[in-house]
């Protein structure tokens, strides 16, 4: 096979479509789903490599994340999602290791957390949608394919003698299971560590009764017992569950932004991009119009409904930043429009947070507020007149690494809070936006959220809101120092120091991935002994067998 | 200033005391230590670089251990230390930047995770042993100087219209407060994210009354003021103390083990080198002949009472295979001599354990056994005949990655816990080890603790708290095997996924210090954009002006 040695796609969509997907089939039986994998090994996003043995890339992580997304607003009554493989023997053998030689190291990295994030998202539809996942492991699960699996709720692996499951990517490939596996094993299975770290050296695997024994499988089914097995088990799962017993479900249309050379454009979303500057400037627009203000007519306005629809547009704004847009280093957060408007479709989502369809869009709003607090690039909030930072659009100016609101007491500017900042939207860290800011003045949360007034910038930053409140005199020099100023430094250093000071107070199994796991793999992507002429990854599959640098550090 | 290419030193010792400090002058009154800094600038680990402005090498940590760990010891009267500098308007400069740029990777990595511990063991003290730390700052308190601030209870600044503190890494250098900086910054003096953002870019740093409204500083006062509010404030500190409030103390006297080119011999611990197959074997040897029972005996005993000697000498044997023996990636753990003599010392230390001394001995334990945890190399316990793998040093077991046990009837082989494995000695995650080994079966570790009798290889590996048992036909090769094939695996890889794995469980201010933050910066004392040769840290006091690859990742 044709070693690449440059795999990384120049520009990536995430939108898809059941219909076309290449490497997933999506089926459904009352409540239970069932999601195979079957890639198309020429189908990668690069003609460079082939997607062998239910090997993947982005491209197949992106139909993934899109069929967990369909199921949760297109199909309310699946309760259980069974995911296993087409092939036969085989359910995954992970990333594929020809994409990850040739990819980039910023590629890489953001491949891995794009498919975390993806990991994260089957976990959070278990624990807050009602929705279990079953891993239905009927041949070979290898490194990713087993982070897949250890994102499942339960995992069944057959025992035929030969399948088993494996962490091989430090024996083989001299760098770590990145998707969550070496924290999953510890931390979600409580796997002792010293199995895991036997388990985590020994490249074929465990199977059978070991592998239920060590905790690294629920159960293990000769072939002949493994689907009914699985059945049996879905439908029990599925009992569990408080989703609707039927439908109908929100289709999710295309987004479809015109996309120029420096702007793309939603219908709530824009985003502007300065080259020479290297500065983004994104800006999320408030409702306009009337809002549906009881489920059915939310149900009717269905993926046009206002919050679903913004925040879709800004999940794939982001996305997009991430991957096709690298040298963009800062981007300014801008919103423009009513922001009674936002108050208002907050107070209805939160009048109706227990119905099915709610509940998902809060909890999308959610992950989508988690991927800015874990996009690499300088978040800038400008809170200018006409602007509408109120209620869960203020959890924008909370992501943002810093605040500037200008206080000009001709042009009325305010921000403003809502019950939305108050619970349903957590950060990775278990703590609201509001309780990360205030962990030295606890207090200040309930404060805060108790006024009823819209702060001006006075009062936003005598309350501790926002960052800097600049006369109508300085504001345009400040922000634009602070914005060059942020350009001119190490992109790394932000990124490390950003990491670290977003994250305050607890940890939890999702940020040790982002935080322990992910800065640990980040450095062992770079290291020759994994990427270098000699080193493992590159000599993988090759005839040559990989030299290490044997100093410990 | 010459640019020195390769300033890591052939090999470090830890061993000194106050007659013998370069860099730090130790004074006492009363309940009062003063801790002030004093760098000789020409007196550096490596002739390489000149140590100005109070900036710091290894050398100067490991005086300001041994000084902490002196206090500890033998002043049980100290009940507050004032950290200062004899430098006119410097505090401290922070980690000397031309050693940091002329070292190797491994040392900078090795020099960070030590400087850690050491500020970890101030905050040690602070908790456990009732002596607090006032940062006395007399000026300019830069980078790592602010860290070391950081790391006491309490910060006072001068308000001189000079003296600032300020974390400059980021901005001047490309790199990150490594030292606990940004983790303390916001997790432990709770500043909010988007002012230590803005503190952790800007190079001259924050003085004055925003040093104290940013959370930065507890207090700024004009220098006519300052000393007068330090003491009083150390004063007021030190009544909150419950330490006894005289001596006598316990000297800690030089340990001197005998050096050889393949082997370090203390009295109660022996490393021996294999370099061909890159091995240690580190052997614990349990007490000897009769011990003390109560206080003043132990007292008398001093610096040789077994757990004080054999634990002081572990911690100098693991800090010298650390910086000295970089090749050795595999350490085998043994113990040797009489467990009863072992569980004797334990239920000595735990009926005393109110006493003063008794107290230091045992946290003096407990770190060391987290220095084992935080090693980067793999450890692996052999039970064997003959050993003593009982109570606290059958945590040697508990933190090694694995630990073989020979299953021979005819060679009896016991281990045994004591209250020691129940709560005196936790991991830095706050866990003890059988509670983050038993995260996935947490009622197990009340059992294990309950038995009364010593396991044998079946009994332990029944109960989980061995790896593996083979018998004596295995035994060579299973071990053998394992050993050879560890060695065989990249040695960043094995890092990484034991930094992992070891920590289950919670993680707390000190966990994201060495997971999330170490981990970061690793990655960015390995990228261009710092150490490359247009990078910062490489440009930093030239000519040249460093130059970045902006992309972000």
């Amino acid at each position: 096979m044709a070693i690449a040695t440059n795999t990384t796609p120049d520009r990536v969509s995430f939108e898809t479509s059941p219909a076309t997907y290449h490497h997933w089939k999506l089926s459904f039986d009352g409540p239970i789903a069932t999601l195979s994998m079957d890639v198309q090994e020429n189908a990668g996003l690069s003609p460079d490599y082939k997607l062998k043995l239910n090997s993947y890339d982005l491209g197949v992580d992106i139909e993934l994340a899109d069929a967990l997304q369909r199921i949760r607003f297109e199909h309310p009554e699946v309760r259980t999602v069974v995911v296993t493989s087409l092939k036969e023997r085989i359910f995954c053998a992970g990333a594929n290791i020809f994409m990850l030689r040739g990819s980039t190291h910023a590629w890489k990295v953001n491949f891995c957390k794009f498919t975390n994030e993806t990991r994260l998202a089957m976990e959070d539809a278990s624990e807050n949608s009602g929705i279990k996942f079953l891993a239905a492991l009927n041949g070979i699960c290898a490194g990713g394919g087993y982070e897949l699996a250890l994102a499942c709720d339960e995992i069944i692996l057959v025992d035929d003698g030969n399948s088993a499951v494996s962490l091989p990517e430090t024996p083989l490939l001299a760098v770590l299971p990145g998707t969550g596996g070496l924290t999953r094993v510890v931390d979600k299975r409580k796997v002792r560590r010293d199995l895991a770290d036997v388990f985590g050296t020994v490249a074929e695997g465990v199977r059978g009764k070991r592998a239920v024994e060590w905790r690294l499988v629920d159960a293990v089914y000769p072939t002949s017992q493994f689907r009914e097995r699985v059945a049996k088990r879905a439908n029990e799962l599925a009992a569990q569950s408080d989703r609707p017993s039927a439908g109908p479900g929100v289709p999710l249309g295309p987004l479809d932004p015109q996309v120029t050379e420096n702007k793309v454009t939603y219908s709530a979303v824009t985003v502007e991009i300065e080259r020479a500057r290297r500065v983004a400037t994104l800006t999320v627009a408030a409702p306009v119009g009337d809002q549906p203000v009881t489920p059915d007519a939310m149900l009717a306005a269905g993926d046009q409904y206002w919050p679903l629809r913004a925040f879709r547009e800004l999940d794939d704004a982001l996305l997009r930043m991430r991957l096709n847009e690298p040298l963009i280093g800062t981007v300014v957060v801008k919103t423009v429009g009513d922001g009674s408007a936002v108050l208002a479709v907050d107070e209805t989502l939160l009048t109706h947070k227990e119905h099915w369809f709610v509940r998902e869009i809060v909890h999308h709003m959610k992950r989508t507020l988690k991927r800015m607090d874990l996009t690499s690039r300088s978040f800038f909030a400008l809170i200018e007149p006409g602007s509408c930072f109120v209620g869960s659009l203020f959890e924008l100016a909370l992501a943002a690494d810093r605040s500037y609101m200008l206080d000009d007491p001709d042009q009325p500017n305010a921000i403003a809070l809502s019950a939305m900042n108050g619970g349903p939207l957590p950060m990775s860290n278990g703590l609201t936006r509001l309780q990360t800011r205030f962990l030295g003045t606890p207090e200040r949360v309930a404060e805060v959220l108790a006024e009823g007034e819209p702060f001006d910038a006075q009062a936003a930053m005598d309350a501790g809101l926002i960052s800097f409140a600049p006369d109508e005199l300085d504001w345009d020099d400040e922000v634009r120092l602070a914005v060059e100023g942020r350009a001119a430094f190490s992109p790394d250093a932000l990124t490390g120091m950003e990491a670290n000071l977003r994250f305050a107070g607890p940890e939890t199994m999702e940020t040790k991935i982002f935080g322990r796991l992910t800065a640990w793999q980040n450095w062992i992507f770079i290291r020759p002994n994994a990427v270098g002429e000699q080193g493992a990854l590159t000599a993988y599959g090759t005839q040559k067998r990989p030299e290490f640098d044997f100093n410990r550090t």
